[in-house]
């Protein structure tokens, strides 16, 4: 039971073998007293475990489908379809443990194994008017592989694991071109055989693939340094119902409207990314983390603006706001943190702001410029080992999600991005806005992600889990986040649109833009089978 | 007569007093031994004046037209609807200078004073079936506003000289909010009382207006440094058929995909762009331009890369083959050539390759750091006296083709781009095609910007005018080199699609990119009415 209920989880952030690791008992009894009655008394139990019903694939066209792929790989198996049911939001995350049956089961898994036999599995759903749900590593937190089959007799997972390869490397140009399934720890690995990096490491990059990364225009930690993600795609193969779809055959073109920014972030939606083309560079032979404190909000806020207007940012740059620094402080046992805060305050910071800065390959002219804009700022370096701290924890946010729900608590983040003449309204609107909604609760904030113009903000959120409603608990909370950001910041900077935003989209981009998308849709997927309510709803 | 024939012209290119200098004698001789028979002689006359026939548009509608914008701003008058038949390219100015009769000419000319009478003309147009064709500096070299009526029974230009204002400047996000008929000088002009420069200098600079640079993703002569003009779109505002459009919220967003990406380049067809949003930088303080010398287009070209990959390419850099470098050395008197090109083979430079680069704002060490790998390429500086020479003149090249137009001379330009991997048989193919077309020509080509995955080729072709068919002398040329183009480069790197590249479109972006594009037109421009044949033929 057990087993099938976490199926999903397991299959997500701890096949790597490094399980979750506990709380200390410390940080719990913090938590606690912020946040209300937390423990291990809190674990979510399922009532009984999930039932699943039977797949509404015909025989004939299972026999179509293993036709083209081989019978190992079409897969009717309840754990199998249980465990691609959606990505890994809070919600998805809960659904799953407390075993909620109105999650929707896909009626097969797919797995395709070039993509040929993406295109084939397209022209058989198409015939036979089956929803396809394009399924990387399963890792989104807004509902964008969720089986829904919208007005489909039948919903089957499209799962690209097996489009693993390396398809080529261009060395003159630097330019590699990987299959969609690829997943970021393996094209790393493939790329460093050739002396290359994408140096593309959003949170998700132990699991997610370069296929979902294109779709949703992810963006790394390192975005300052390698750029988001649609800057390194310079060629995007997609197969759609209309037929294959292949774009990019220049850096830069004024052949009309860029097309391969359209394939970026369609989720899905447009067609079923089968190889990305991407530009590379060498692989970094020295790195530096460090940590730094700002007074400040406003000031950290203002300092980052600096960097990113002078052309100084490091490859890394994440600002914490005075909570998310507070949070640090307190649950980073290793940091010494009373010392520290004695430190700041005989130095007059009140309200420390923490700034991680990190540089990859050319550091040394780079950090010195830096760290020149940085002393000028007022900010203040506190070592190398916070930034080290930080680089070695940086993937674990997920797994500690999962140790969290097991406490009781109600964790998840959200994430906008806005000019900077509007970013402390964006910052205070959504503070309020989740606060006002949760009430108990610890609402904390970084820019992970900054640009000339603006930057992004990364909200994460901690209260106890309200276990009368803990689905509309965080509902409401998300509602009147999104509502705080729409007419002042971006919907999403980097976790897409899936189901969860589909309601603010047309806020963002217009009646007219959404029209424009739907058309489009209707361009390459006439009868909609392709992932069935996300982006568009 | 001559005034009316010769309105186009000069309304575009000696307006600013600097009428067009006369070419010296020596070049003239230098010129006539390599292309054939050229001279003052071979001038152009038109046979008869140009015939206007009487506005399509009736008397109603002209009323309609003329309540929305005002009686002074509907002009009927022959000169000024000629003045608006069409762009630059050398056809362009061939078949005005001819008086040629096929030309379209507009049914009249509009100019609305802010976006909503933008908007109320296309309402018009639409109740009326009229076809629009929005124009800015009329710089087009591709019949971007060629006046084609389409299906239309009439058509009109829709002017946009008089958005002439800065909407807004943002000093915290370094934003600027300019209207679309602002042109490039006036522009920077109205940055400079605010300490901001756009950096944007295309050869169109002088005429081509902000509107016109979104609408056709222009890449200035300073890319490297300030990115090409979509790089610097934050937001769009465009009338459509359907209503007002906005986008932009954001420096960066995952909501869906990047709609001002396809509203950059969008030509017109998709909406007339009224204002624009640009990310702005202050004022250089600095500016360097030196020349230097590489020997041979495989080095310079390696050259080239290298600065890219390495992300130390100068602001402005741009490499001449050897045929644009002897074409240079013969043609600038101020150069001492001779001494120049006997210190070149006394360091064994038998094909020398002149190099251009220029920095702008922080310049030592950017400049310390660019020279050093340029030197271990093997390239030699020749000074500062070439760079300036180049940045002076950099702007003459429309002007001197009208020179030249009077001698005799065919003279065009045609640009592409490509992965550095097919660079060289992209430069190879394309003058192989030229010459096999031309016969006796020359042919010369420059890299004018380099990113890290490709660089663009600009192609220059001088030879002696065909009078039996000079127009199709130089359409079969053209045909000629984009076949050779396609399949290896884009058909267009920053001179759009306009009509002459819409046969080509197809085999860049696929049929599903041309369904997708038209899908998205018919959704903003459901009867057809926004400039009619661009883009999508």
């Amino acid at each position: 039971m057990s087993d099938l209920i976490n199926h999903r989880i397991r299959r997500s952030w701890t096949e790597r073998g490094a399980g979750a690791a506990a709380l200390p008992e410390r940080a719990v009894r913090w938590l606690d007293q912020r946040i209300g009655r937390i423990g291990p008394d809190r674990d979510t139990k399922p009532v009984s475990p999930r039932s699943v019903t039977e797949s509404a694939v015909s025989v004939p066209v299972r026999t179509e489908f293993e036709d083209a792929l081989g019978p190992d790989h079409v897969l009717f198996d309840p754990q199998e379809r249980l465990g691609r049911t959606g990505g890994l939001s809070y919600l998805d995350l809960l659904r799953t443990r407390t075993g909620d049956e109105t999650v929707p089961v896909p009626d097969a898994v797919l797995l395709p194994g070039d993509p040929d036999e993406v295109q084939a599995v397209l022209d058989i759903c198409v015939r036979h008017d089956i929803g396809v749900v394009p399924f990387g590593g399963g890792t989104s937190v807004v509902g964008g592989v969720a089986a829904l089959r919208g007005d489909k007799s039948a919903v089957v997972v499209l799962d690209l694991e097996r489009l693993d390869d390396l398809v080529s490397v261009d060395d003159v140009s630097r330019i590699a071109v990987l299959q969609a399934g690829v997943r970021g720890p393996e094209a790393e690995r493939l790329l460093a055989a050739h002396g290359y990096t994408l140096g593309h490491v959003p949170q998700s990059f132990e699991r997610a693939t370069i296929g979902g990364f294109a779709a949703t225009r992810s963006a790394g930690q390192a975005s300052a340094g390698y750029g988001r993600f649609e800057d390194m795609v310079t060629g995007v193969r997609l197969a759609t119902p209309k037929g294959e779809w292949r774009l990019g055959v220049a850096p830069a073109s004024a052949a009309g409207p860029d097309l391969r920014q359209l394939a970026v972030g369609s989720e899905g939606a447009l067609g079923v990314i089968t190889e990305v083309a991407l530009r590379v560079r060498p692989l970094p032979d020295h790195r530096h983390y460090e940590g730094w404190v700002v007074d400040g909000w406003d000031g950290g806020a203002a300092a980052v603006r600096k960097l990113a207007q002078e052309h100084a940012l490091a490859d890394v740059t994440r600002l914490s706001d005075v909570d998310e620094t507070a949070v640090s402080f307190a649950l980073n046992a290793g940091w010494k943190t009373s010392l520290l805060r004695g430190y700041l305050r005989a130095r007059g910071m009140r309200s420390p702001c923490l700034l991680i800065v990190g540089w990859e390959g050319d550091v040394v002219g780079r950090r010195r410029r830096t760290s020149a804009l940085l002393r000028r700022a007022g900010a203040r370096r506190i070592g190398k080992a916070l930034g080290e701290s930080w680089r070695h924890g940086r993937f674990s946010g997920p797994r500690q999600r999962d140790v969290l729900l097991d406490l009781g608590v109600c964790v998840e983040t959200l994430e906008t991005a806005a000019y900077w003449s509007n970013l402390d309204e964006l910052h205070d609107a959504v503070r309020a806005a989740l606060v006002s909604s949760l009430g108990q609760a610890i609402v904390m904030c970084h820019v992970s992600h900054a640009y000339e113009t603006g930057a992004s903000l990364y909200f994460t959120v901690l209260t106890s889990r309200d276990d009368r409603d803990p689905i509309g608990q965080w509902q409401r909370a998300k509602a009147a986040a999104c509502e705080a950001i729409t007419g002042i910041g971006t919907i999403t900077h980097h976790h897409a649109v899936g189901v969860d935003h589909a309601p603010y989209l047309e806020a963002e981009i217009g009646r007219i833009g959404v029209d424009v998308l739907r058309a489009a849709k209707s361009a390459v997927d006439p009868t909609g089978i392709l992932n069935p309510g996300k982006l568009l709803g």
